[in-house]
């Protein structure tokens, strides 16, 4: 008898608060819509189902048969769309020994680094100038504020795996090296921003494929 | 002379900024447009009148015929679209006596509830376990952190009448006892992470229409 | 056996996230202490009981044996401490026959006008000058966007009461007449940034308390 | 030989954060797509270039034969599409002698004037009713809070030039003359909402090109 | 030459800027000072260190010698001070087979986990009642939205680990299961607000060491 | 008799809304209280005067005496208190013919700058490593994204003068060059993280006062 009524209040709410649904509990990106300062457009919820909010491309090692011995694999919204509007994200850094992830910055979040395996020297700096180093153990975590540039290296005698999180879905990702040298910015032009002598600019755009 | 003039300064401040009214002043929502995580698309401006902020939904009680003896009705954006992207929303909560609002969270607001008739036991459980209630007589107010169990019942021997208002346009509702036994969650897995034993569990799911 | 060690993990955990409370959960104010951007200081947890969650301020009419037959009874972070944080805030208007909320804004907030008793006229100006304005009776709701001029009116025969909640803890309130009269402002600046007349200011000035 | 591999790193890297440029880095705005209470949507990346974030808009003084003597030239998300979701935006504001920015509001943003020519009286009232008023010259700069009132005058013998910036990409802009007489609220309503006479009303709505 | 005049720009900018540092670029927590909604007071610069940055305390398995063979350590601002204000943190996740941690909300964040070791069922559950499920391998990475039901179990032979990341530096935690049964709430308004059988709370309460 | 009464209102009105003034309106920083992640402590209201609202320091330009010929001059809230919480400060840029600011990044805000005199070539790196970049005449505005390397150059034959303004009270500022070359970052690891070469890196820490 109650029963029979119960499950009407349910409905009668079920449905009123159906359309507040995405916007409020989660807005999983549409890469082929509109896109906001906000984020990516959201899917309609019939569209969205569990498979939307796991993510496996982390499972994997990135390549690290590279310069600089080292493979990001990245899980930021464009490739795990769930993370629109989050405020959360990850990437998997893969360290052959010697390896090295540049000296960079995240425009948009700052870093909490886990490692996984290994032995990771890794730092940043400050707006003062001050270094802030570290030498990371597995189980270790490093926070990098955000904005400030940081650099991760392998300073261990096998393979270093770190989980990289962040505080946004879209950190952005600015290596300082391939700012610099991977286009086509003239070298005069860096030459006088940065005090570098031209043969260096030019040996390193040779290197990451700018010109100019 | 000088009035013929002055006109001129406002027809070009005013079709200057005339783009700018509709993001900078409000954004009524488009329920059918695409939506961000910031929230529904905003309808044209040329569309919008006076009747789009004004919303008579909470004018007349919710039903109390029911298993709880409870109406709650929304005036959350999806049914006052005016509210997009202000940070605030309400409803309206009938209580017969011995009415409840069964525990429940709003993930995405805090909540800070009116008492306008009879009295209301009312409480919220913090992050550290801790009970913190009170019974609110008319014209009372009580705040619910955002995101914490909370619960109102009408103690009073006549119905009760609050008006709920939220610190977002969608706060989310999530009734504990819904997510846990109005859908198809399995009993051994609701056990697992409840410790309810199956019976209890079995009941409940057939009183709120769940099944499995 | 099981029982006895569940325990265990309860305190642990307890005990680890008890710091976390105040931050996490609420940040009652402590008006006493160091205030900052983003509001009062937070009273130490302990000192938190459930009186802390509720407030008794709004339940008598605010006197309306004034000029404008109005009184308006804040619910802010400055009378009801808990708000501190919580995005949400509340005020009670009371208007006898003919009474009149003055043309203002809130700086810091929008505002959701519920009309408890009588008949409101009220209405607000966007940015691009154009006016919107409805007659709301008992039960109707009303959104004022943030920052934008507004006003409320009793145009009924009996006293009209109000509940107006506010997307911030302190959503200031700056009444247009009270800005401009009621302080040493002097008259022909007031002249120049407003166009009236220097009598008209004049007189306002004195029904308002202000000089020059 | 490394040189080779590098390369692949970079390719690797670039296409799959490609994606994430626009949301991440910046979001150009397109005002013919759907707005959302973030702002405007983003043009695609692609279309994006250089030219897109310079605005020379503010280069000519704005026409100061005006009653108020006064040209103000915004660079709004609506003028300059690249400010979208950017958090600021700037507009010149051009005195001739004894030109007047008559009293208003930016009901969604703060400002900081820098006074690049001549000699200004500004100044703005708190909620408190308290007026805060600097003459400025040359170089000086002044923060006005968001929402609140205020006005700028030329009080020198030449010509005033500011640049004002805001920390939002619409900042809004209502004056309250504008607000009041440029529209067609009835003389009876603002008599009742301001306290002002009549005629003054009257003769305001006539320079200012109201009705009612 | 140069040589010597270069450092003079440095030195005053570093001291210009200095004051700015600690607001701007990262504000580790002082426990002992006063909290604000913002969190926790910042430490003197001069007091951090890069050992500030490093948090060792999830290098280690927690216990699960308990019932529900669950070891939870947090690294969230109150351990960890280097995230006050950073908007991320973490914790880790030792899970014996059959393991359960147990049904639960963050209220103030999202939560990203990544699978380390073994297969982890998972699952939220939204407001509109829908389960999200997944049976996640090592490698695999889930998101929560904020504030909603979920759970985690160990659906493998061997002990499963997982690190949990938030998107705000308090996520804070309510295991529903605590907030109703390890305090004193009455049993008849438990009873209420759940529609579990008084046996079923006694229980419940016995085990968690609540009362009432 | 109605003049007697209205002031009445006001007092009671001005009274309960004081002690919301300063959080709510503004909070000029006290440099010398406890700050937080949203900024410096508030100055108490009662010792804030019109003085606090100005700041004169950028009148004169900075001296170009040195290796860049150029003069930045911060007007961020450390030197502008009442900046503190208003998402917005200023900074004065002098360029001698020649003259430069180095790459650099703000953490913390996207700036606009508004070139006063002269002619500066400006740019900014996108994540995606393009280059956005403009020659900038007087008058001209240009924006660049939070967190984005850029760099400003006069290329004119006379000084140039730009205002910087920033979506943010303390941006931070993170001059590339600085922060590798003026501390004691040991070369081997900065070779590591820029593969710049060792006499290369030597020479600019000589510059630049490192050591390492």
């Amino acid at each position: 008898m109650a029963n029979e009524i119960f499950p009407v209040l349910f409905l009668l709410l079920a449905s009123s608060l159906l359309p507040l649904a995405a916007p409020a509990d989660f807005c999983v990106a549409d890469l082929n819509g509109p896109t906001s300062p906000a984020g990516f457009s959201c899917k309609k919820e019939s569209a969205v189902s569990s498979r939307d909010f796991v993510f496996s491309g982390l499972a994997n090692a990135g390549s690290t048969a590279n310069l600089i011995k080292a493979g990001v694999t990245p899980a930021f919204v464009a490739q795990f769309q769930a993370l629109n509007g989050l405020g959360i994200s990850a990437a998997r850094v893969d360290l052959a020994p010697g390896g090295v992830v540049p000296l960079h910055t995240h425009p948009a979040a700052s870093e909490l680094l886990i490692v996984i395996e290994g032995t990771v020297l890794a730092g940043f700096i400050s707006s003062a100038n001050k270094p802030y180093t570290a030498t990371l153990k597995k189980g270790d975590i490093m926070v990098f504020p955000q904005g400030l540039l940081h650099y991760q290296a392998n300073v261990g005698a096998v393979t270093a795996i770190g989980i990289a999180t962040f505080s946004a879905p879209s950190p952005g990702l600015q290596i300082t090296d391939f700012a610099l040298f991977a286009n086509n910015l003239p070298t005069p032009l860096i030459q006088k921003v940065t005090f570098l002598d031209a043969p260096e600019i030019q040996k390193l755009k040779k290197v990451l494929g700018g010109s100019g």
